[in-house]
């Protein structure tokens, strides 16, 4: 991966979007440039879970406004991530293509997970050195993450299904915040962390830190009003929650609050993004929070960076992955190695550099992991092998480049129709010619010696060239060769096998 | 589990249907009656792999003949398995609803790994004690079993999609045998078997035997026409199965073959059972193999025995994928400990007692297991798991109770309209209630005192008496109960909690 001098990153969250420009240096990211718009995008999410227009359009009206700001940024140097409201909106595919279109970089939408991760990413830059084993609590606008780590390893993540607009909505609709009201919100959000008490209590952490708007707006609210144990102590802790909550039922109406500390646009959301930081103080036996600056955005920027460090997440989770599933990692080696070569070839003249780097970087990871699936069953492996990788928690990995490597296994045996639609794509045709070729040479799972061949791809045909006499020699490689003029007929493309009578084709 | 003095064992096969009846004396079985009919399933199956008129005759006018000698039989001393035919066979389900009226017994498909371990099992009380590393080739008429095993235990077991029946239909289908078709027939059975031959090759093992009809026609063919070896040694050799292979090539076409040692009715499968046994003694490096009689429908029997004795083979791996998937030990005693004391209740008046029997031995597994999908990922762990033990090979387990596992495991967690068609069955959603309760009480993961309670359920309505005073001081809980009154709603079923003023109510 290239590096570059400055990176950008979009947070598309359920409560505000937010762009962050930095520049790099070394290691180490400056913030150059930030921008923040309270798109309330969870607002927008209808009875059925689909985004109404009017949130679409002031999201793209945001996008537009951050497109701006994009402008002269190479593809490679921006990452732009969805979070929850984008997880759950049944929309969200359609909304993409237009979001897409304005903003002119692609948007990848993150599981909870990974969401934990990278804001624990972010985070913990932002944190002094300590070995301390901290709980970060992030409340986001439709989810909210728990993590604990130590320096820069986060060790548990956890990503619940609610935040502080979500929240707002459901047990404050009216805007009235009458007493029942607030103690079923908080019996709410008490039971979803409930199970995951037993791994995030107490005695789980030596220091708790918050990383939201709601930790950003609790913490300043308890200082100026005095009411953490008199102001004497920096932070949130539960008895300035408390006294904010008797403001809270005082007041009686979210429409009335008016505090130091609060700045409008975050009242309408206060009142749900207390209750569940109320009920984590509770469960989870919390009696100080400090508040960290770091966060989601920060976090998406050094793993960016990362990238180009090679200490690429994905790297990482996919070594994981091989050990986790117990990987034969002899031949996972050779499947790769000939995988690549051979989509090295079927992409040579694709005209994107940057685009055919990416497709080999996934064609490795698939070669690498194809066979996660055996720990299910063998028969129909590579259906279970796509099932674990387009639904586990990929560290590092986006939910689009999961399926893509989901897909791709898939395509790797058995029938293509399966996977007609995302073998529409060129790149994707390429890889799972690749990685299908590489499982038939090496089928024996032995260090056999590869024939002299050389293959090409055009629109809708693919023609490998292989020296004749290997295939009289090696019979069943042939049957299985020939058995792929079929497969690929069933998608109209012409698959073709020339035998040549030169030894001295180019060598994969 | 009862102990029945006379145990009864049906195997639809794809090529044959087998009855074998047999005494128990202690832990042996001494076989006491069989019946043996050539159903020919497979060669019923049409294009679109559904099976024909023709072949559901046959096989109903053979069950009815069956039937008749099952009369008397206690349920649960019968057990009825169906193969490979049945598996593929879209139209399986129709055809199974018929079969089992004639039969009145219920038929379990088994996955070709769980007949692979019931042939081993078969194979095994057959053949005589050693500590040899033992291979099994069972050519069947849809599907091919290989095992390698020390005394009764299987340690590799593999089943390959391809049988006499098939494979004779595929390279044969105009009788001829040529020596083009003889040879696309070796080398496609090759090709198949390659994908296992690293696991199954020469220095895995020590001696080989065949347990299916192809192994007997074909040991009787070259003995008596002296083909092996000049008729010196016993058994199947390389050399006997070429001499053989010439006289096929010779007569040239599967209606003329008229040979010592082949009965009428094998002969029109025995030129693909050929090719697949002559490949598997190439790839696999096998010089001699020797006959053995035990086959499937011992091993069904002798499975059956062994849930009387108490070691039944569903039972270890229930503990084995508990260690595999990392289950939480403790959390799971306390799932399935609750879950019965509930499932129990809700059971008493059922009628039938071996069928609660069943049902709670089946809600125990899922108590055990519910929590498999989380080695997947966090968040929706329930489909996770769902998806584990419908696909994973689960020894001791037929297809239809996987389904079952599967789907209780789906219903624990969540909205129950995706499990609504499986709720329609009293003994489904007694076992759903029970299990959900039991992940409420014990969402803490700690050992909570329980309250007194009592639950019945009847025609569309579940009622649960608790004590009102625990509730009140289980705020959570309570919270979590209420919310089963909409889930239950969704399916019209009425799911009503009245809170007992008595301490004294009996108590879980």
């Amino acid at each position: 991966m290239r590096e570059y001098p400055t990176l950008a990153a979009v947070d598309l969250g359920s409560n505000s979007f937010h762009l962050q420009v930095a520049r790099v240096v070394g290691k180490q990211l400056y913030p150059l440039d930030s921008l923040k718009e309270m798109v309330r995008l969870a607002a927008g999410l209808t009875r059925d879970r689909k985004l109404d227009e009017a949130c679409q359009a002031r999201a793209l009206d945001c996008l537009k406004r951050f497109s701006e700001r994009l402008r002269g940024f190479p593809t490679h140097a921006v990452r732009v991530v969805g979070t929850n409201s984008l997880r759950v909106a049944k929309n969200a595919a359609e909304f993409l293509v237009r979001a897409e279109a304005v903003l002119g970089v692609p948007i990848e939408i993150i599981a909870g997970h990974e969401e934990a991760r990278l804001i624990y990413l972010g985070v913990a830059h932002s944190l002094p050195a300590s070995d301390n084993h901290r709980l970060i609590i992030d409340i986001g606008g439709g989810s909210t993450e728990f993590i604990i780590g130590t320096r820069l390893e986060p060790n548990k993540l956890e990503s619940l299904y609610m935040g502080c607009v979500s929240h707002s909505l459901r047990f404050f609709p009216d805007g009235k915040i009458s007493k029942g009201a607030m103690k079923r919100a908080e019996l709410a959000a008490q039971t979803e962390i409930q199970s995951i008490t037993t791994e995030f209590s107490a005695d789980q952490w030596q220091e708790v830190y918050g990383s939201s708007g709601t930790a950003r707006a609790l913490d300043r609210i308890l200082k100026l009003n005095n009411f953490s144990d008199g102001g004497k102590k920096e932070g949130i802790t539960l008895a300035g929650l408390e006294a904010f909550r008797e403001y809270l039922l005082k007041v009686g109406d979210i429409r009335k609050i008016v505090i130091a500390g609060l700045h409008p646009d975050r009242a309408p959301v206060i009142a749900g993004g207390f209750a569940i930081m109320f009920a984590a103080f509770k469960e989870l036996g919390i009696s100080r929070m400090l508040l960290a600056t770091g966060a989601l955005r920060q976090g998406v920027l050094y793993d960016m960076l990362g990238r180009v460090h090679n200490e690429d997440m994905r790297e990482v989770s996919v070594r994981q992955f091989m050990q986790r599933y117990r990987i034969d990692l002899v031949q996972a080696a050779r499947i790769e190695s000939l995988s690549l070569a051979l989509g090295k070839q079927l992409l040579a003249n694709f005209p994107d550099e940057e685009t055919v780097e990416d497709a080999l970087h996934l064609l490795s990871w698939a070669a690498r992991l194809h066979e996660v699936g055996i720990s299910v069953a063998h028969s129909g492996y590579h259906k279970h092998s796509a099932y674990i990788l387009g639904n586990a928690d990929i560290p590092g990995f986006s939910k689009m480049e999961q399926m893509q490597l989901s897909q791709l296994v898939l395509a790797h045996q058995g029938s293509l129709t399966k996977v007609s639609e995302f073998l529409t794509n060129f790149i994707s045709l390429a890889q799972s010619i690749a990685l299908r070729l590489a499982t038939i040479f090496y089928r024996s799972r032995t260090n056999i010696e590869l024939p002299p061949m050389r293959i090409q791809a055009g629109n809708g045909s693919c023609k490998l060239l292989i020296s004749q006499a290997w295939l009289e020699h090696n019979p069943l490689t042939e049957t299985l060769l020939n058995a792929e003029i079929d497969a690929w007929a069933a998608l109209k493309i012409n698959f073709c096998i020339q035998g040549t009578s030169s030894s001295k084709e180019d060598f994969v």
